[in-house]
C-alpha cells in the first residue's frame, strides 16, 4: 500500500486487523492521503474511530486496492465470501478495485469451493423467497446441496439491502463454480451470491509456520 | 383460459381489464377452479374484491398461464415492461408460466426495443446507486442512452423490494437487446431489468380496426 491510494476496506476479523494497521500507519505518518471505502457498517465505524478519511463508491468509483478476508479459498484463488451477510457490498467494492488482496488463515484453504461444508450465501429478494429457495436447490449446477433460509432468531435474517439470505451447504465441493455462478444469477429473485470468481489477485495465507503469499496466475 | 388453471395476473390497465373479465366468468360459472397469482399489490386487491381465489409463487410455483400488458412490443414479441415499477415480480411470475399472453394497444408496437423513447427500467439496490447508475450509462451495449434515477417527489422512487429504479432513455432503439440484457445483469448492484426477452408466447394487439393475435415463431 502506498500513500495517496483509495482502498476498499473489508468485513470481518481479518479486515478489522488491516483497518487497525492502516489507522496506525496514518497516525505515525508512514502513510498519507489514504481514502478508505468501507464495505460494511461496522467497518465504517471502526475506520471512522481511527480517523481514516472515508468515501463511498458514489464518490470514489475507482479503487487502487481492496483488502478483505474470505470464508474459503481454492487453489485458483477463487473464494467464497459473505457468511457475515455483506456479500453484495463487498463484491461491489472489490470489483471496483484494480487489485484485490485477500488475507486468510490457512484453515480457509479448500480443495474446491463449498468444500468446508459451511454456508455459501446467496442474497435474494424477500418476495416469494421459498419459491426462489426451491429453484436454487433444484439447479443441476449445485446438485446435492441443501438450501436453508438464514434466520435471525425466529425471523429471516435481513441484509443491509433489505434482502434475505439463502445458504447452500454442500457435501462435496461445487464441480464447476463458474457454471454454478451463472445458473444462480440467472434466477430472477437472486441479487448476488458469495462466489467471488476471477477477483482475488493476491492471497496472503497465515499459517502456523509463517506467512505465504500466492498470486493469481493470469 | 380453461377451468382448473393457475393464472398469473399482471399489473396495469390492460391486466386490470383481464382480471375483471376472469372475475365475471367465475361469477357466471363459465370458469371454475381458477387460482390467480398476482404480480402487484393493486392486482391482489382487485382480484380479492372479485372473489378470485389467490396464491403466491411460494404456494403455486408452476403457472399454466400469465396475462399482462407491456410498455413496448417489438416484431419478435420481445417486450419492455415495468414502467409501473413492478418489473421483478412480473418477471418472476411470468417466467413461471407455461404460456405468457401479452395484451397491448397497437400504440405499444415499436420497430426495436427502446424505440418509444420512454423509460426502460432497471431495478438496482440502494447502496451506491449513483455508482451503479454511472456504470449502467457507460455500458457499450446501451451506448447513447441517458440514465436517470426515478424520483417520487424529491426522493428516489422505492420499489416493492426496497430497491431503486434507474430509467434508461434511448434516442434510437437498442441494437442487441440480448447483449444489453446480459451486460446489465452482470453489474453487481443490478437486481433485474425491464427487458422481457423470449418470454411472450402470444401477443393480442388491440387496434382501431380490430384485434390482431400474433404468436411467437419458435
Amino acid at each position: 500500500m502506498k500513500s495517496g491510494m483509495v482502498v476498499g476496506l473489508g468485513t470481518g476479523s481479518t479486515a478489522a486487523f488491516a483497518v487497525d494497521r492502516i489507522g496506525s500507519l496514518l497516525k505515525s505518518g508512514e502513510l498519507k492521503d489514504i481514502v478508505g471505502v468501507p464495505t460494511f457498517v461496522r467497518t465504517y465505524e471502526q475506520a471512522k474511530s481511527l480517523d481514516i478519511p472515508l468515501a463511498t463508491l458514489d464518490e470514489q468509483p475507482k479503487l487502487d486496492l481492496a483488502i478483505d478476508g474470505a470464508d474459503e479459498v481454492d487453489p485458483n484463488l477463487d473464494v467464497v465470501k459473505g457468511r457475515g451477510g455483506a456479500l453484495l457490498r463487498e463484491k461491489m467494492v472489490e470489483m471496483a478495485a484494480d487489485k484485490f488482496v485477500c488475507i486468510v488463515a490457512e484453515s480457509k484453504l479448500v480443495a474446491g469451493l463449498g468444500g468446508s461444508k459451511d454456508a455459501m450465501p446467496i442474497e435474494i429478494v424477500q418476495f416469494c423467497h421459498l419459491y426462489t429457495l426451491k429453484r436454487l436447490q433444484a439447479l443441476p449446477e449445485v446438485a446435492g446441496c441443501e438450501a436453508r433460509l438464514r434466520m435471525n432468531g425466529d425471523k429471516p435474517y435481513v441484509t443491509d439491502n433489505s434482502n434475505y439470505i439463502v445458504d447452500l451447504y454442500f457435501q462435496t465441493p461445487i464441480k464447476d463454480a463458474h457454471a454454478a455462478s451463472k445458473a444462480i444469477l440467472a434466477l430472477e429473485g437472486v441479487v448476488d451470491h458469495g462466489l467471488f470468481l476471477d477477483m482475488v489477485d493476491v492471497c496472503i495465507i497465515a499459517g502456523k509456520t509463517g506467512i505465504e503469499v500466492k498470486e493469481r496466475t493470469k
